[in-house]
Order: structure tokens, then C-alpha cells, then sequence
């Protein structure tokens, strides 16, 4: 089996970069160790910066976005007893688009098998070889159990945090950049149509939560929890009673309560890798770099990773031109510590820790306040949560 | 003896509400334990915010300030082997005045005294008595060693840190919040003629550098250093080779070297006690409060009390009013906790923190560069470092 770029990973990563390859006339096989109705199913981020959405309307992946998805003007912060929105419109004239990654995920599936794509899932025992040679190749046992052999001019590590390609680099030849918080956060899935159109961040006492939907019917609630919490502790009840209490407003959250579809703990923590290349390999999304859910940056990084991608591989493939293979890492990294910074800047700002002494809890609120207040303060959460340029 | 306002402190703080005071026809005496000659001379803030500038100006005490003081239209910062500059005029049409605290202490010693003001100075055992009472008094020993007691409507902690203000309140009635950092800055005064007409807030591996100046002949230069340094262990040829070291750009500070004219060191420490007022006792400036001094924020804080306080005092002895009063200490401790925040951050990101892992240290940079190249943040920085309306 041969191809041009060999992609490890269907997540949105693997997908749009699969894509983005295509339309520049270059071929792809996407690897995928779990199943199509998985990656079609699986619940993660939510949120579409707006150049996110840009970019997919511009590849022509924007049709059923633009009609399920909802766009949103602004956020509030929820703290001192009241809401303060921050508006991205006033303030930018830019919005965002809450639309679930995995629907994100069904429309490059979509689009990737009209195009005659290859995508293959189920896919076990994968390796890559030949990183520092011009042969690179992905061995891999097929869904029928066959032993496969990829050769490729490129591959591309999209496979996650837990991946295997990011892990297939020489130790020495990678420097990590670690931060653990010390909370995890509680997500839940409920079937209850959401009482607010817009997201709400609250800063409370008891703990950060955080408000979202992700359709007219299903509402997304987060709370803090300890980091060693263990789901089996949070029976519903318990659950709702905390989201009432923390997302209280004049002794009233006014949630709707309902049936949890999904219910889950995910710790909190910021990753960087870098290089993103090693020889002929590349990474892009979580397989290098991990942010806190806080900033809801996680997909659009990967999105951002990819459009890089994406043209550097069309230069080095078609124009045999390596400049933007050359400097895709610096180029991509610059965005994502600007994200990660942003990411830690809105946790910082809004969880409870539980080492921060009483100084610290009032420099919390004075960041709260002045974000609220200062145009110039708000300016930046907001171009921050919206995107800033891919590059 | 007797006034409406017995003063304790003439510094910035006390000197001002005096000076306020007088001009709303209200009496009050200022006791300062140190000579007119050594507050005078005392080198300490230099910067002056753009409403103290105005509020000099307004109540006339602006004429020496605008012909000897140097008006900046912006900062430097210095990262990454460059310069980053944050022009106050380009983003707010504003911009700070450079002009020592000991010339505003000057201009205010010479208008009190001109206006026939009662300023003692070298008293000592200064006491407050009667605080919850409607009748407050200040007992002391004048410069001539005759004891004396000084009986007013009210008492204005204009004292400092280590005054006797704030530290003849009951502890149950007050709430400090106190934060310390892990470095200490070592300032000189420089008989060298400034290089850039601009301050410069160096981020280096080496540590924090600050350039900044006092008069076209007087260079103003700091080191962030250990905490538990001593002056001793920093003869005056390791002060210049380290400044020229963390300085350098492109291998060179610049700097012009001269023979010292000050030299110490001071400890780095964040300090707010809560509420400004017990009874008939107010206290003001940093006998309340303390910043780094990275934020350039202290004696603009203590401007900004006495602003309110003169105000509220003039409500109370002329009107009858007690509003005002009430709310001094709510009031200025926004404005307070905003300055503490702002100096805060400006302490963390220029300081090399010797705890902090490499991630940590990469947001530094991530924040600097994001600082430097996006106008909102930019905005931010300098509308707080410019300064916020008074109230």
C-alpha cells in the first residue's frame, strides 16, 4: 500500500488535514484505531473559534454547520452575584459557533468518503518506521486482521495524547512542557433544553462551573471537582445540587434539569511537545499539545496545526520547496503558547485552588472585575476566546 | 492643641490631604517623626500616573512638576533580544510624569508652609487615643522634647508601613492580606547621564532589570536579586557588570557608567489591610497598603486616598454628612486592589521566579510576546500603568 501522507488518527486533526491534503491534489489514507460510529459518537470539545469556522466554510465543510450549529456573541463571567457579559461583537465583530466536534468529525467522514477517500478504522498495532529517512512507512493490522504495510512520503501523528506517534520520537530529540492542576472537572451531558443562549464561566466559592449546550435539547454543565474524585462519589443528585448551588444567581440557577446522557471526570492539564517534527514525521492536535478545556481551545488548535500543515506538505510534495516543512513547528508553536497561556489564563482566573492563599483569592476577583470593566481587558479575553489569526 | 485633622505622616499621603484640606477650608496638622531636611531628600517612587499629574496641576502644585519633571509617552519592553515598546500617547493620549517623590514632597512642604499650615516634624512617641470616640486625640513629644497632645474631629494614617496608625488598631477589626516574593530589588542611583529617554523593563534569563532615570544627569538602574542578599556582597563593579549583562542588546547596554550616589536593597512584598477606617481614624497611602514596586503604583495610591479622603472629610466637618465616610475605605480599596492585581502581574511576568518550572517560565514569554503584539493587551498594560480615574 502506498500513499503521499500517511495520517495516524481520525479525530479532527487526521480528517481536515486529509481533506485540506485532497484539495491541493495530494492523497492521504487515515489510519483509526477505533470504529467509525465511535469517532462519530464521541462527545468532546464544542466551540469553533471563528476562524475554525472560517476555514471549514472555505473548504466547503460549512453547510451543516452554518444550519444545526449555534453562533454566539459572547460569554459571561458569573461572579459577585452577577453576570457580566463579555461581548465578541461589540467588541470585535467576530462570533463563534458552538458545534460538537463529533458533528464536525461526521461531516469530514462525510466528506473524505464522497471524495473517495481512504479511511481506514479499527486498526490495531500500529508503528511507524523510517522517521529520518525519505521512506517512511506505517506497519498496522487491518480491521480483518491482516498485517499492512503503509509506505509514504510523510506521516502525519494524529492520534491524540495517548498516540503512538509523538511516542515513537526519541526521547532526546523532544522537550516536554508539563503543568498539572490541581482540580479535575466534572462533565455532564443532560437532556434538558438549555436555559441561557450564551455560555457562562462562574467563579464561585464552592468552586468553578461552567453553563453550555451543545443543541436546542441538550445542556453541557461542568463543575470543579478534586482531582482524585471518583465518578461513582457523584450520583445525579449530588451533581445537580452543586451545579444549583454554584450557579446560583439571586438564590436561583434556573437550570432545567434532566436525564444525564453522558457523565464523566477529566483531569486538567497543559502539555506542549516540541519539535512538531521529527524527520518525516509531524505532529499536529493533542498528539503534541494538550490545554485545559477552560479557554475551549483544544480542537481549534489542532485545526490551526493542520491549515499549517497542510500547505507546508502541498510545498515540500508538489514544489519539493521544504521552507514550510522547515518552519511549520516554530510557526505552529507560536500559536499554541499563545493559546496555552490563554487557556491557563482563564483557569487561573476562575477556579478555586486550593492552595491560594487569601491574597490570591482577592487577585482573582480584582482580574474578574477588571476583565468586566476595562474594554481594553475584555478586548483581550475576547480575542483570545474567539481566534486569533491562524498565522 | 487642637485641629479638625491631625495628620500623622509627611509623606506624599499626609502632606496632600493637607494640603486638600485646606483648600476645602478644613485645619489639620501634620506630625512627622523624621526631619523636613531627610523626607525631603528621601529617593523613593518616581512616577507619577496621569491623574496624580492632574490632580498636581488642579490644586497648584503643578508648575515646578511641568517644568523640571519628564513627561514618557511609553515604556519598554525587553525580551527575547529586543525591544517591545507600549506608546501611552498612540493608545490612550495619555502619558506618566517622571518626578521624584521627594520634589512632590518639596512643592508640598513649601505650599503648606506658605499657606501658613502647622507641619512638626522630629516628634516622637506619637500615640492615637480615643479612636471610637467623637473626640480622637494624638498624644506626642515635640522636637523639643515638651510632650504635647493634639486633640481633633479626626485622624488621618498617613504613618507608612511601619507607622503607628494602622498598628493601633485592634486586630480583631482589621483584615490583611500579605503576599512575598521570592526576590528583592537592588536600586542605585547613578551620577550618569540616561541613555533612553524611556524606561525599560528588562525580561532576562539572568533575572529582572529595570532602566529608568530622575533627572538628565541622575540614572535610576534595578536588579531583581536574591531575598536574602546583602549590600555588602554587590560591590559596585558587579552591580554595572550584571546591569550590563541583563541590559545588553546585541552584546551591548549602552549604559553609562557613574559613581553611585545610592545603592540598596528592598524586599518585594504585596500588603493590603482592610478597612481603611476604624472610628475616627483613616488610614491612606502604605500604612494601608504596599506594592511591588514593579507597577510604579505606590505613591499614585496614596495620591488616589487622600483624593477620596478629603472629599469625605469635607462632607463630614463641613456638612454634617457621613456618606462619604462610610464608604472611603470600600471606595479606595478598589482602586487599591486593581493596583495590586496590575503590580502583581507586572512582577510575574518580568521576574525570573526561582520555583517556577519551564512551562511556567514559557507562559512569561508567551505573556510578554502577547503583550507586545496584540493592541488590547498592550491597551491593558498601559491604561493601568498610565493609571485609572481616581474614583
Amino acid at each position: 500500500m502506498r500513499t503521499q501522507v500517511g495520517i495516524i488518527g481520525a479525530g479532527p486533526a487526521g480528517l481536515l488535514l486529509s481533506h485540506l491534503l485532497h484539495l491541493r491534489g495530494i492523497d492521504s489514507v487515515v489510519l483509526e484505531a477505533r470504529s467509525r460510529d465511535y469517532v462519530e459518537r464521541r462527545v468532546r470539545a464544542g466551540v469553533l473559534e471563528h476562524p475554525t469556522a472560517e476555514l471549514l466554510r472555505e473548504v466547503g465543510l460549512g453547510a451543516r454547520m452554518d444550519l444545526e450549529g449555534m453562533v454566539h456573541h459572547g460569554i459571561s463571567l458569573r461572579f459577585d452575584g452577577a453576570d457580566h457579559r463579555i461581548g465578541f461583537d461589540e467588541l470585535l465583530g467576530r462570533s463563534i459557533t458552538v458545534y460538537g466536534q463529533q458533528e464536525v468529525v461526521k461531516d469530514l467522514i462525510a466528506a473524505r468518503l464522497e471524495a473517495g477517500g481512504e479511511l481506514l478504522f479499527e486498526v490495531s498495532e500500529v508503528a511507524v518506521h523510517g522517521l529520518t529517512s525519505d521512506r517512511p512507512a506505517i506497519t498496522f493490522t487491518d480491521a480483518e486482521g491482516r498485517p499492512r504495510e503503509l509506505a509514504c512520503a510523510v506521516i502525519a501523528g494524529c492520534d491524540g495524547f495517548h498516540g503512538v506517534s509523538r511516542q515513537a520520537i526519541p526521547e532526546t530529540a523532544l522537550t516536554v512542557h508539563e503543568h498539572e492542576y490541581p482540580f479535575a472537572w466534572l462533565g455532564i451531558l443532560a437532556e434538558a433544553p438549555p436555559v441561557r443562549e450564551e455560555l457562562i464561566y462562574t467563579h464561585h466559592e464552592r468552586g468553578f462551573a461552567l453553563y453550555s449546550m451543545r443543541s436546542p435539547e441538550l445542556t453541557r454543565l461542568y463543575l470543579q471537582v478534586d482531582p482524585d474524585e471518583e465518578i461513582e462519589s457523584w450520583p445525579d443528585d449530588r451533581i445537580w445540587t452543586e451545579l444549583h448551588a454554584r450557579l446560583a444567581l439571586g438564590g436561583e440557577s434556573g437550570l432545567h434539569e434532566g436525564p444525564l446522557r453522558e457523565k464523566g471526570i477529566s483531569t486538567m492539564r497543559s502539555f506542549v511537545a516540541s519539535p512538531l517534527r521529527y524527520g518525516r514525521l509531524f505532529l499536529a492536535g493533542d498528539a503534541a499539545h494538550i490545554v485545559p478545556p477552560t479557554g475551549a481551545k483544544g480542537m481549534n488548535l489542532a485545526v490551526g496545526d493542520v491549515h499549517l500543515l497542510a500547505r507546508a506538505l502541498e510545498r515540500l510534495l508538489l514544489h519539493n520547496e521544504s521552507d514550510l516543512v522547515e518552519s511549520y513547528s516554530d510557526t505552529a508553536l507560536r500559536r499554541v503558547w499563545r493559546a496555552e497561556h490563554f487557556s491557563w489564563f482563564m483557569t487561573s482566573m476562575l477556579h478555586r485552588f486550593p492552595g491560594n492563599d487569601p491574597f490570591q483569592r482577592q487577585l482573582q476577583l480584582a482580574q474578574l472585575r477588571y476583565t468586566a470593566e476595562s474594554t481594553a481587558a475584555a478586548t483581550s479575553l475576547a480575542e483570545n476566546y474567539v481566534g486569533l489569526p491562524f498565522s
